[in-house]
């Protein structure tokens, strides 16, 4: 993909955003790429190829916001950004590598466009919009009055618990309990450091999510946790 | 190695093609780099590693085609492209770090050379002519009538078991059944998305050879397979 | 952080050094800073972010020594740089990220001021001098006449061991028996492929330490050995 980008448009920075989503996984990538966008300059190009669907009938499209540029399969994977954006099928072949292979749309497609787009092709050459995209989205938090539930969204290289429950949802609980499987952790910490090396605690981390850490190690091997297991909060 | 690179030639574009080669498989190195230089741009300088005879009498080279520049050891990993290229052995020792480690060439003499030549340095000016560079190639495939007995030379990140088996290979075969250990998958889908999930399939992936893969799933793991195991097509 | 850092500085090169350094090991980052720190051009700016008290009270600092600048958290990872350097304490906060979260000072802190230095912004600008820097070093080997007492310091990615036996200590010793385990190699060799496939071989590698190699093996796995491990050389 690299190659391919930079013998169209040898000037671009090409950044690589994370490759250890799980394979397939579209709302883990759409996780990460929720994360660091906003980080990232305005007008960004942001190439995605998180890519169950490659060679079937599934669109490969565009999404442009007001802040950057999305190039992806259709499915789902860009649904945060999808309101109020420009969406278009990319079906314009000449901006396509000469031969598109059925499994690497991401080399074929995404990459050739994306250098294209950063030399200045405007959006309407490179395919008709549409307004059907398909959506998916990383699944919210039960709230009841003194309870949530959550689950786990993402676990990351330090084997930290990151779950779908944001800074928001916890503003009614002054001290709240925080439990996953029989563990059950008081109150919540500022930092990973707040507590003494080999204790659990929890946290609002860096992706603006509650989050379960063990201070100096892996929380994800101490509890034996998996994705999509449920974290909930009470008040104490 | 890029600090090398950056300190001779702060202008360049470095790409790191792969980092997950199994250690001293020249022939798997090989087989990605064969993959990929046709995606890089004229003239793209590319360093190969892979070299499990550091520090012996072994040759550092260099390999100029109409395309390309490689530059790595003498141990085969440039066997495809030796026909009709010009090959120099690099031996000016003032292109190379001040001191030149017995273990690591990559970053004493192959990364300072890249850039030398990134700056403009003539081929003429490394080294001398070579015409006896050490050949080396990944196996090809039995082919008799109505079988093909290939093999994997290849397994990527998802599990997907590339063969040695090419597009062309495949002519004669109107319904292949491709084998591996007892299992027999009839017929080639376009692309991974043409099964159900779970589902093992067989496919000419992007690199322009036969590859089995378990759609939603990772093939190596659920198979078993290793490198260099059997592969074989016959008709049905 | 790359994000954040092409935002403000659109024009730096961005290197990864290592993405493989045990979780919060700060003297293994140390010794890979170390070993790399020459090779990279005058004036580079190093962005160290192994930092387990993220969010306590250690401070963000700035080392300036003579060939470049190190951005990081006050943990001792920069001791080897200390002497000799303008060290400050990174405090002024219009140079973060508007947001500083309490886990993630590689984005929030260190990535910003690092891209604003390379704008051109001055050392002054960035926070006050201080003089007590946290400092932490690889433990030195124990040496005697006719014996050395040191240890592994660091495993590479091919399974080699490296020690904190550097060059210079073994001058003394003609012929060396290098001992791990109940395992002895006689000699040292100037390179992995000086002995057979197969065989335990010591030597001074590319970080110009004492280490030990199984040639085209993985020394790590064969020997089960640990970072910590005693390696004992004396004289036969």
């Amino acid at each position: 993909m690299k190659g391919v980008i930079l013998g169209i448009a040898p000037e671009v920075h090409i950044v690589d955003l994370s490759h250890s989503i799980a394979p397939q996984n579209i709302l883990e990538a759409q996780f990460l790429l929720q994360r660091a966008e906003p980080y990232f300059p305005q007008d960004t190009i942001h190439v995605a190829v998180v890519d169950p669907g490659v060679g079937s009938s599934r669109r490969p499209v565009i999404v442009r916001t007001q802040r950057c540029i999305f190039l992806g399969p259709d499915n789902g994977i860009f649904t945060p950004w999808l309101d109020g954006a420009e969406i278009r099928h990319l079906n314009r072949k000449e901006y396509f590598n000469p031969k598109v292979s059925g499994t690497f749309h991401g080399r074929d497609i995404f990459a050739p466009v994306a250098a294209y787009l950063a030399r200045g092709i405007k959006l309407q050459d490179l395919g008709s919009v549409i307004t059907d995209p398909i959506r998916k989205s990383i699944p919210q938090p039960q709230i009841k009055t003194g309870e949530i539930i959550g689950e786990i969204i993402h676990i990351d290289d330090f084997g930290n618990l990151i779950t779908n429950i944001a800074t928001e949802d916890l503003a009614g609980f002054r001290n709240p309990i925080i439990r996953i499987g029989r563990k059950a952790i008081k109150g919540l910490v500022n930092s990973y450091s707040d507590v003494t090396s080999g204790t659990l605690c929890a946290l609002v981390g860096s992706h603006g999510k509650l989050e379960i850490a063990l201070s100096m190690g892996n929380a994800s091997q101490a509890l034996g946790a998996n994705l999509g297991q449920n974290v909930i909060v009470k008040n104490s």
